[in-house]
């Protein structure tokens, strides 16, 4: 394929994708998640097209039901009359990708809806990278018009907060007698929450389990805007989460009345390019070992330990990146 | 305190750590968790004496019983006449850190003990400066004469990962029926384990689980020289432990006889380079980000999407850095 063809195509993909076009909006996601110079030309011919749409992560460790409540919440969404994404970042290696959340997901109720798009996306080689990738596929979403974009993470581990904190409102999901969530919820977890949820409320527990919260958040939030509220559902009968579904709206506003929301986008961003320059430095150094003498030389004194890794990691900075 | 102070004090801090001394261990510890340059420093002076230990991460979701292992490992490797340090990284908040699993050890048997070392040591702010900090703390306790290192990390997550990597045999610990965990290592993260405990063994499933686990491996480890051995343990009452410490010996004996531990090592510190040349990128950011117009200049314009952030990282690197 010419570079001529493919310029076109990716033109193309970009006005269908505005236009609503599903596949050109799947196709898409595949070259945003593979990265490279494509995914930034379509990043930047849609540009102008993103910004609109209300970002939700959803976060908690496995076995909670985060993929039921997502699913129930769907259909609140629907309900309400608003188109909606989902992102289920997917738990896998950081080897060889994977894709289970999204067949569990894709088997549910939202497949026949031309108002609910699903797209489950491997992790990449590191954290960081993985959080880059979600931030230009929900960019992809919002130019396709979705007003609510989901991202779904599992665990509460330092790369799933990083990719929780893409979003605008973060719902974090325990369910009763998580004790370990709970003691790190307690050590500031908390703070990624703005909207807390016990499912699986039918088991033993669930109203003890959201005083502690409750507690814990009196004290971590004292003085601030935004109470998190604590909601106890059981997603798989679909109880409790209109209420869910209503802090969301209500977060939603306080963002926009407070002038949060454009203070977190702009800490987003800041973030968002800070992982960028450091991938670049990454991929500098990959390139460099690779054919710089010089870089290698630096790589065998490590070895030998005659020199140590952060010294080294500067020479490189100060020296191959310099040429 | 005077900069000629600050050196002796750094110089004597290493003699003491060589020499056994705990104090001097604990003060060099929190010194390479806060970074900067007097942790440089400390690397620096101890790197010959560094290298000898066996690191050995252990991870899994929270609840499966990983600090009970833990502390009944201690007890195997001490009858074994070794000296062991334990750092156990904390799942806390990116913002506030904590010390939660360190608290908990604490409590334990083996506080008396001088021949055991346990730390908890707070998350970073992002993934990879917990790895980084990671690295540089079994640095200090291999400099200390400890013969054995556990990295202690919760959760399957990306970052857990990397930190578990830090090790050179890594145990991966799950509990019957951790339906979620198990889906996770089918799609790869079992790549990560050179050793299988199904600990709570006493809980119903905790055959099948590990067969599960068994025939997932069969597939993976097709053609590899090491067949990680799946283990049922009851750690709280030291049932099946013994047998998981004598798999940890082996797996030294194979890394050395095949020669992966080279490799693995090599592999180990161009991960550490390539981490520590993104830190310095991201600090590097920050710093310009404050001090220069130009770095300001380009924040505005991603701010009013007038440029997409893989662009202005690309400027970033290409014209603020190489002022």
């Amino acid at each position: 394929m010419s570079s001529g063809t493919l310029k076109f195509s990716l033109e193309s993909i970009a006005e269908n994708i505005v236009k609503g076009d599903r596949r050109a909006l799947a196709r898409a996601l595949s070259i945003v998640e593979d990265g490279g110079p494509e995914a930034l030309e379509l990043v930047q011919r849609l540009l102008p097209k993103t910004g609109n749409a209300q970002l939700i992560g959803v976060t908690g460790s496995p076995g909670v039901g985060k993929s039921t409540l997502v699913d129930a919440l769907i259909s609140e969404i629907r309900a309400a009359g608003l188109k909606v994404g989902v992102l289920a970042i997917d738990p896998s290696s950081p080897f060889t990708g994977g894709a289970i959340l999204g067949d569990r997901i894709r088997m549910q109720a939202h497949t026949m809806d031309k108002n609910v798009f699903i797209r489950s996306m491997a992790n990449r080689g590191h954290a960081g990278g993985t959080a880059l990738a979600t931030y230009d596929a929900a960019r992809m979403l919002e130019a396709g018009g979705y007003d609510v974009i989901i991202i779904e993470t599992v665990g509460v581990g330092q790369s799933e907060l990083a990719i929780a904190q893409t979003a605008d409102t973060t719902i974090l999901v325990l369910m009763p007698g998580s004790g370990d969530d709970i003691q790190a919820i307690k050590s500031g977890i908390m703070e990624i929450g703005d909207i807390f949820v016990v499912n699986k409320g039918d088991l033993p527990g669930a109203n003890k389990t959201a005083s502690e919260i409750i507690a814990s958040l009196e004290l971590s939030t004292k003085g601030s805007e935004w109470k998190p509220p604590v909601h106890v559902t059981n997603a798989e009968v679909n109880e409790g989460v209109n209420a869910v579904w209503n802090s969301v709206a209500a977060h939603k506003n306080y963002l926009n009345s407070s002038g949060q929301l454009k203070l977190r986008r702009k800490h987003k961003l800041q973030t968002e390019l800070s992982e960028l320059v450091a991938e670049i430095a990454r991929n500098k150094l990959n390139d460099s070992l690779e054919k710089s003498q010089a870089a290698q030389k630096l790589m065998n004194q490590l070895l030998e330990s005659e020199l140590d890794p952060h010294s080294a990691a500067r020479e490189v900075f100060e020296k191959i990146f310099s040429n």
